[in-house]
């Protein structure tokens, strides 16, 4: 074993940044071992200097994140601080500077992977992030590595935990939106402000990742259509208990029939109870891999939080400094497929619309030629009298798979029929 | 990319090879882009020359196995054939000859993977071997890449499926242990012969290499504690469900408490129904690892057949052709910890003991004793008449966790009571 320790730059010490630092000093010589040369934590990056770092000796914690990852000595940079900037400026200097990257940063990587990549590529470095993508769940890795031998056609998964945990505390208790969303920041869940979480973004991101990396081609998170979670209502959920069904935010990656062009979107979607994903709680994680050869394929675990993500980027830095050992670097980006992105119009998928009509004879027919002229087939109508003495009723509406815009088409074409009061609601179905 | 193709040997070519052939020709370019050169079939080692082989040039085809992998061209060998020798033979002749090795060989890795892995080290090969275990699912990348950074405690899975589908056919249709294997025989889940599967040796190869990988140590099979499911009864199944359980034959992998030593073995288990564990059906297999940082994940998927192992085979020619490029190797046997493989009866575990015992008063005070005086906490206790006028009873016996030696001394002991006819069924509780 080589005894001249490999040095490593934390950028960022917060709860993943910590938890590393923890298990680096805890587990140095299991790390050692695994390795073939110790590891030595050569300076923490943190934004203020006043907050006690348990652990972690002060003479290696600095402000000048940028100095850190200047200092040509550096082997590894971990950057655990998230959002653009500064850590592109940083990944991309600390390339300069003769180090490899292990990330966390799921935003960064998802507006701006292929550039970075580029810039691995470029000084000869490795860029990890393993931990971008579903916490301590291998996931990249098993996609970048495991299947390459293979045809991966979807990518079908729980990637988010906030929402899970909201929508899982909807259905088992049925809350509200608010309300579940009140418990899952009171519990630690959801952050103060939620919107990355449930707005989508956060699961865009990781579904631009694993697009790209499943797909062998570039794709960005502005290319991934997303609709987050504040539109679910309790009446949506009550409506998929009925079915047999529960919602669940959904990150979806698929190769299109003919093989020529890829989709990726995040949205909410009617699963049924007797589909694995329908069995994962509160904030675990879990996504589905199908391809040619391995056949359907699952992941499940713990999506986030300080010591899962920890893992993932120990798990991380182990291969990158064995890579740094052997004069060598990973698999870097793959995206020689070069496919496009198809818009969401072009998305293949099912529509469960719930809608107020009028109670008298010939809605239902009415209803029923506005699909047909979009072309769009019907699975199942289940027809209702509100017996609320309003003359009203409702109408729940399953179709058979149809393009997304002949669906939205139909649901705008729905909405000026007179008949029609109001459509109380839309929900995509999946996982048949 | 470089154009000069990579040679690869293929030695076997019944279903997996054959499916491994196949692939390597139809997606020769997504291939090539993947590992950043072509790569050719370079010679194909069968053992009846008369077969026909669909896709494969007559002239590849050699009987000579020993003879291809000494050419000194042949840059990674495929070993498909199984069994011990002339596998392991083949393989060390051709990391003398040049060549690094994809296996698939779970038998061979289980009994002498040490030699190998030292065999590969001192010639600098790669020696790879996800598809040795539960087909593609990826399990040793992410053992040996994943969580190298943290530390792993457990592995319990199932990952046999022969065995899967027998016992989730006697569970959901109630059949005895010979129908359902007469069954899976018939459609082609079991073999003529079926020991291999049955009697656990397959499921304890896998058990040693996950143990040995889990827990950076070396576990031989003659050191995976082994009971198949022949002596499985439908009266087991039915008591298990009694029990709000199912019977699973799983693997389990464990560290001891105190971290000095590790356990693995191979059983039929009740688990309850509520386990993720409970609901893989048919020949599907599923993993748990549980690990300090990463907590619990879990790796489902097809655990074998033609397509998913060779799915997995790709996966590793691919790494080890990119380590060819990188002219480096990717991560060797990890040992380090030396940690000592306890046997059985140091195991802590959970009985399930199901009594005839005279229907007489008196007869739970005998057998608690018997429990009290081995040391053996009782959980539950259900006693009922048989009613069947012959003056007997059925006592069934749910343990705490205690040492499997002192369960086992129980069983023994209560086989001497008088009033004990008999011992109907034990088998270990798990998943709790």
């Amino acid at each position: 074993m080589r005894t001249r320790p490999l040095k490593v730059a934390l950028l960022g010490c917060g709860v993943v940044g910590s938890e590393v630092a923890r298990i680096m000093t805890t587990h140095a010589d299991d790390l050692a071992a695994r390795i073939g040369a110790p590891i030595e934590l050569a300076g923490v990056a943190v934004r203020r200097l006043a907050k006690a770092r348990e652990g972690i000796d002060p003479a290696l914690i600095t402000t000048d994140a940028t100095a850190l990852v200047k200092r040509g000595d550096i082997d590894v940079v971990i950057e655990v601080i998230g959002g653009i900037e500064p850590a592109r400026a940083l990944i991309t200097t600390a390339f300069e500077h003769g180090a490899s990257v292990v990330s966390a940063n799921k935003a960064l990587l998802a507006e701006d992977g292929a550039a970075l990549h580029a810039a691995a590529e470029q000084y000869g470095r490795d860029l990890y992030y393993e931990a971008a993508v579903a916490g301590a769940i291998p996931l990249v890795r098993p996609l970048r590595e495991s299947l390459v031998g293979d045809k991966v056609n979807r990518v079908l998964g729980i990637v988010n935990g906030t929402t899970n945990f909201i929508l899982d505390k909807m259905d088992t208790s049925g809350a509200g939106y608010s309300e579940a969303l009140d418990e899952a920041t009171a519990l630690g869940y959801a952050e103060a402000d939620p919107t990355a979480d449930v707005e989508g973004f956060d699961a865009a991101a990781k579904a631009a990742i694993l697009a790209g990396i499943a797909f062998h081609t570039r794709v960005r998170i502005g290319e991934v259509h997303r609709e987050g979670i504040t539109e679910v209502t309790a009446a949506d959920i009550a409506s998929a208990r009925r079915m047999g069904c529960t919602v669940k935010l959904l990150a979806i990656c698929e190769r299109a029939a003919d093989g020529r062009s890829v989709t990726a979107r995040v949205h909410p979607a009617m699963i049924p109870l007797s589909h694995p994903l329908a069995s994962v709680r509160e904030a675990y994680n879990a996504v589905f891999v199908e391809a040619d050869a391995a056949g359907q394929l699952m992941f499940y675990g713990p999506g986030a939080g300080g010591s899962p993500t920890a893992s993932a980027v120990l798990g991380d830095l182990v291969a990158v400094c064995r890579n740094k050992l052997n004069e060598a670097t990973g698999p870097g980006e793959s995206a020689y497929t070069r496919l496009p992105v198809s818009p969401m119009g072009e998305v293949v998928t099912r529509y469960h619309i719930s809608l107020d009509v009028a109670d008298k004879p010939g809605v239902l027919a009415q209803v029923a030629t506005v699909f047909a002229e979009q072309g769009v087939s019907i699975d199942t109508v289940r027809q209702q009298g509100r017996q609320d003495g309003g003359g009203e009723a409702s109408l729940v509406v399953v179709t058979h798979r149809a393009p997304d815009a002949a669906l939205s088409a139909t649901v705008e074409a729905l909405r000026k029929l007179d008949t029609v009061r109001g459509v109380a609601s839309i929900m995509r179905v999946e996982g048949e």
